[in-house]
């Protein structure tokens, strides 16, 4: 695997290689130039303990993680603030200015906001929809193989993906890693919605622990335990051992220079995990319930020209209404007449008009209530409306 | 000012336009895709309240900061997690691929690498010690002249500089902003060590809060609070008006990628504040008893070939020793007689040999011993121990 020029990665000098024997020997160097005031008998009240930074997260966090998750080793594992910012390091991780990763469309528009802040350029491959969606891994293979520069360096696969609600299926899984592998291309797996599957399936997996091809899987708080406000995500890297020591020994570089999880969050780490199979079966309720309404109330519509695209997982779906009706002109019909707005199939780059996403988050009579909005709006913009 | 590509800041779509009018009117558009679960009653019990995304970190926090700062508005302020982040953040705004930034040797490593992950050319300019250090601002001047392709985008300056301890005078500060304001360069400043002055100084100032040209100032809990495990930093920004809108739409869209700072740390940051009196006084004593100290343990010292470079501010303070001693070497036999590493001058691009920092942090007898280890060692270096 390839990795950027972005990672100092120099010899060491001699005194910190002096300093790695005596470790590695069972001492302790006293550090005369130790600017650490935790380790000084000088940290506050609040934060008493002494502190030692871990370029991969506190370790008690991890190993709690590491246990939750299960067949998990915590050294594999690396603590951030937002699967944001393990974009952010892996893109410099692995994208010298001007590398390119792979995304997909439709596909949610941060990835190409955090490519650009990173100076990589975001391509492009595309799920097709044809009652269920499918990766066009033919596409893929045809932009490695155009790719003379080699100038791809990743593969973004978002499992199950946002907004089309699609897993990654076994079949595709194994063509993408087959390829990767061939293309010397590393996989970034975004599997925060993983657990939240709204249809009973069979074979789908995560990308975490893909031992075929080096990958990062990226999930979090912000899904798991429907908590965005708490900040807490992670990478675990898995692959092949030579590229998982190289990947892990340049992380651990960028790692070092940021340090994000503050020790106020590292220790709400362990007892927020013990609370995740309640809040996943909270929001699993919720979403399934919704998803079931949804169907009733699209059933009942006299007017029946507004479906759902089949969603597999995730806490969106996409409602398709006729195309003669201009996707901002619906929603702008919406704010004008019930101050109700939404993201319509544009914002994701669905192929064509008449597409809107919809949140199965809500309470149930707020949900339905949005149901009926949008089917009253379709019916205005058709002019069938009373 | 001129900044960089990075940021997609692309014309709002009519359907983001139409929520700003709503919100204009004091009304809040119902949000058909609203996933955000803190909103529908998900939150785990840990996290109960609503939670509503700030790109500038949570308000409540912002204004207690600005509250403890004193004559800052919340609205100047960012939160973030370290002032590692603030810097990445800012080249993102400033510089695209390429660009470079100006930073002060002797300095701090660190700066170097975080340009590097974010594809920006660091440049440097000289600190020189005849006494006391100054800034070689016609060196600036130079560089900034000789810039023809205009890719040097910020001026970076340590306020107090670390591992120097020499603090910006006014004299410097005045021609550092004539001459940024000149060459339409942003000033970043990095002033978490003001409040540790070593000496009593008159007439130096933050550049926090500078009005003649786009400043951005960097501070954190690190060294306020004592606290490196809260990861508290924030940057403030002032400048003329027109540079701050542009400036801080930018850093908004950055910010909104990201946003770094967790509800668990947010909460913590007005408590943590009212802390901050007490924790200032008590590091402040401890630097300053352990420097009166070692200026004992030197004057006291019988072969008399060590003395400290006068620090005006921070944490740290630089020997010099006899410059016919390798640093490598002083600090090797520092550890295989005494277990003890240390940084010499060269880890801060010192210009000539025979330096190395010591740490003020250390408890007064741990101190004491660890600057008789240094004498020790140069005495053994020199020969003349025994």
């Amino acid at each position: 695997m390839r990795f950027s020029h972005r990672v100092d990665i120099s010899e060491p000098n001699p005194i910190a290689l002096a300093e790695r024997a005596m470790r590695a020997r069972g001492a302790t160097p006293i550090a005369l130039n130790d600017s650490n005031p935790t380790h000084h008998g000088l940290a506050p009240h609040m934060l008493p303990e002494p502190y030692a930074a871990d370029p991969r997260g506190q370790r008690y966090a991890r190993e709690a993680l590491a246990a939750y998750l299960g067949g998990v080793s915590a050294g594999d594992i690396y603590l951030l603030s937002s699967t944001s910012q393990a974009y952010a390091w892996l893109m410099k991780l692995l994208c010298d200015a001007g590398d390119a990763v792979l995304a997909p469309k439709p596909g949610y528009p941060l990835i190409e906001s955090i490519a650009r802040l990173e100076c990589v350029e975001p391509r492009f491959y595309q799920l097709r929809f044809d009652g269920s969606w499918t990766i066009d891994t033919a596409q893929i293979e045809q932009l490695l193989r155009d790719d003379t520069g080699h100038r791809i360096r990743a593969l973004i696969v978002i499992n199950p993906n946002n907004p089309t609600g699609s897993y990654v299926k076994p079949g595709e899984r194994e063509q993408l890693v087959a390829l990767c592998r061939a293309y010397d291309v590393a996989i970034i797996a975004d599997e925060v919605f993983f657990d939240y599957a709204l249809e009973p399936f069979e074979g789908n997996r995560r990308f975490s622990g893909e031992r075929g091809v080096l990958t990062f899987a990226l999930d979090g708080f912000s899904k798991t335990l429907a908590a965005p406000h708490a900040k807490v995500g992670w990478i675990r890297v898995s692959g092949p051992g030579d590229d998982v020591r190289e990947a892990t020994w340049r992380l651990d570089v960028i790692a070092d220079d940021f340090l994000p999880m503050s020790e106020l969050v590292a220790r709400a780490v362990p007892p927020m995990l013990a609370t995740a199979p309640d809040q996943l079966q909270r929001v699993r309720a919720r979403t399934q319930g919704n998803l079931r309404r949804l169907h009733e109330l699209l059933r009942a519509d006299a007017l029946g020209v507004v479906d759902v695209l089949r969603a597999e997982g995730g806490w969106n779906v996409l409602l398709r209404f006729p195309s003669v009706i201009d996707e901002n002109e619906l929603v702008l019909s919406l704010m004008e007449h019930a101050g109700a707005s939404g993201q319509p199939g544009y914002f994701f780059d669905m192929p064509s008009n008449g597409y809107l996403a919809l949140s199965l988050l809500a309470e149930p009579e707020r949900f339905a209530s949005n149901v009926r909005l949008v089917l009253g709006a379709v019916a205005r913009a058709l002019d069938v409306s009373d």
